[in-house]
C-alpha cells in the first residue's frame, strides 16, 4: 500500500544543470536548473524550464544561445550558489572565480572548470506556469579529456556529476550526501 | 581545453522512469523513457518524451493520463526490459511478473512493487522531431513507507533509484555500475 504525498515535483534522479548564457552587454551568467533533461533525439533536443524572471530567460531570448555545464561534486558549492543569488544582482563568475570560456558554435559562454558542456541554439519555448521551457539544440558537446573513456565517452565515475533531490533539497554524488540545497551556496 | 564530442544526447544524470499507461481494451503497458524530467513547479508538471509510434503514446493520448513510476536498482532488469519490448507484441506486466495497480486519481496503472509513482494528467504534447514531449500535471505522488525519512519525504538512499548514461547506455545505481543499457532486458 503506498501513501500519497499529493502534488508535489519528486523526482529521482532529478539534474543538477548549470545553465550559461551572455547578457546583452556581455556580461556572462550561470544558474541552477533541476527542471530538465534530454528532450528529443533528433534533432538532439535539451529542454530547461526557467521562471520568465529571471535574468538567465532574458539573456537566452536576446542571445537565441545558451550552454548546460554539468559540474562535477567538487564544485558543488559553486553550483548551488549559482542557484540562490540572481544575476541581476551579482556578476556570479566574478564572485566564484570559474572561468567563463565562449562557446564555439552559439553565443554562450560555457565553465572551463566542469568537466561537460553542451552548447545550444534556442527552438522554441513552451509557456506551462511558473515556467517556461526553453528548448535547445544540442550542437555541440564538450568534455574534458581526463573524463573520457576509451570509446572517447564521458565517464560517469570519473566526470562525478551531482544528482539533486528536489524533497528535500539535498544533492548526492555518487549517490552519497553531499550537502544540502539553498544553504551550501550561501556561504 | 574541451574536446568536441559532436551533437550528442549525453546530460547526466539522465532518469529512468517507467512510464505507464492503459490501451483502449485496459491492459496495462510500461515503458522506459530517459528523455524527461520535471517541467514546471505550478501546476506540478512532468516532461517525458516519446516517440509518436510507441503504443505508449497511443494509449496516453486515448487515457489523456499516464503515470511515471521509478524503480529501485533491483528492479534495473525489469526496467531495461521495458525499454527494449514493445507493448505492441507483449503484455510485459505478464511477461515480467510486476503488478499493475489503478492508479487512485487518473485512469492509468502504477507498479506496486516500485518505490514511487507520479500520478499524471496529460497537459499537451510538443512536436520536436524524432520524439514528441509529453507534458502532464502531477495530481499525486504516490511512494511505499519504507523509502520515506521522518519528515515523510522519500530517502534517496532507502529508495535506491537508477542512473542512465546516454553515452555508454549503461545503468547506475548509487553511482556503481550496475547493468549494461538494452542488454539486460533482454534475458
Amino acid at each position: 500500500m503506498k501513501k500519497s504525498l499529493g502534488k508535489k515535483t519528486i523526482l529521482f534522479p532529478s539534474p543538477v544543470l548549470i545553465v550559461c548564457s551572455y547578457a546583452a552587454d556581455g556580461t556572462p551568467n550561470a544558474m541552477n536548473v533541476a527542471w530538465g533533461g534530454i528532450a528529443c533525439s533528433e534533432p538532439p533536443a535539451v529542454a530547461i524550464s526557467v521562471r520568465e524572471t529571471r535574468k538567465t530567460f532574458e539573456n537566452i531570448m536576446t542571445q537565441k544561445a545558451f550552454t548546460v555545464c554539468i559540474p562535477s561534486a567538487k564544485y558543488i558549492k559553486e553550483a548551488d550558489y549559482f542557484g540562490v543569488v540572481s544575476g541581476k544582482n551579482e556578476n556570479k563568475f566574478k564572485t566564484t572565480g570559474l572561468t567563463p570560456v565562449k562557446a564555439d558554435h552559439v553565443n554562450a559562454p560555457y565553465i572551463k572548470e566542469f568537466p561537460l558542456a553542451l552548447e545550444c541554439r534556442l527552438l522554441q519555448t513552451v509557456t506551462l506556469g511558473s515556467h517556461t521551457q526553453i528548448i535547445g539544440e544540442i550542437v555541440d558537446v564538450k568534455a574534458d579529456e581526463t573524463i573520457l573513456n576509451a570509446k572517447g565517452f564521458p565517464d560517469i565515475e570519473k566526470m562525478q556529476p551531482c544528482v539533486f533531490d528536489p524533497g528535500t533539497s539535498s544533492y548526492y554524488g555518487s549517490a552519497k550526501f553531499l550537502t544540502q540545497a539553498f544553504q551550501a551556496g550561501k556561504k
